[in-house]
């Protein structure tokens, strides 16, 4: 059983990581940019890439992600939320439109001036891609 | 530049994170058993595999793996510390003896009765295996 509060703030941890998912789908740096801490320390490992650490290093990779002509859809599959106070972890599955996922991603975000703010992004491939449950929408 | 107490805290944290790899390489379940949090909720992402939430699933699989034959010595390389008040990133990456580190890791920690404890580990293939520094110890 979880008290309201912290549904409260589950639901807003998962409206974040769906902005990430959505702001990703759509090629839209400047939401990816705004979703992204600014005052803590940020870092991200895309998919087989080393580490980046700083938040002109993260949103350097994003920009160039984002501006590639062959621009997908990434859904968002399963997340849960594992809340640490001021600190929230989203573990969960991606894959494109209506394909099974083919990664598992950590999600970490950080309450920043009132608003959950993203800090780390880790995705890695799956050896079983896993298949999209029935229930799920393009971005949730 | 970085204060006292936030060097103190990373010196911390790094020790807990040499522990980790210490336990993994040396076969040692109690130690992993100690090092994750009690109280916070845990997950854990293996490489290729899915998500396991929760500390019996989580610690299930590592007794899982430390108790294969086949154990072998897991190095860190380049750990960077990101704090976030009681929460602590450490991303490194992961190699065998002297091989070129094949993975890259997200470990998280939160500070549970005055312990780094870890909460998430989250390891995934590099594409380009990266060369072990020169002034890496076999566990750093």
């Amino acid at each position: 059983m979880i008290g309201p509060e912290q549904a409260k703030s589950e639901g807003a941890v998962l409206l974040a990581n769906a902005s990430f998912y959505r702001a990703f789908s759509e090629g839209d740096a400047a939401t990816m940019a705004e979703l992204w801490a600014r005052s803590a320390p940020v870092a991200c490992i895309h998919p087989g890439a080393p580490v980046l650490v700083g938040r002109e290093a993260v949103l350097g990779s994003w920009r160039q992600i984002l501006r590639a002509e062959q621009a997908f859809s990434l859904r968002c599959d399963s997340a849960t939320v594992q809340l640490l106070g001021g600190v929230a972890l989203v573990l969960c599955y991606e894959g494109g439109e209506t394909e099974p996922a083919h990664l598992a991603a950590t999600n970490v975000f950080v309450l920043e001036e009132g608003a959950w703010r993203m800090v780390h992004h880790h995705a890695g491939p799956l050896s079983t891609p896993i298949a999209r449950p029935s229930s799920s929408a393009l971005v949730n």
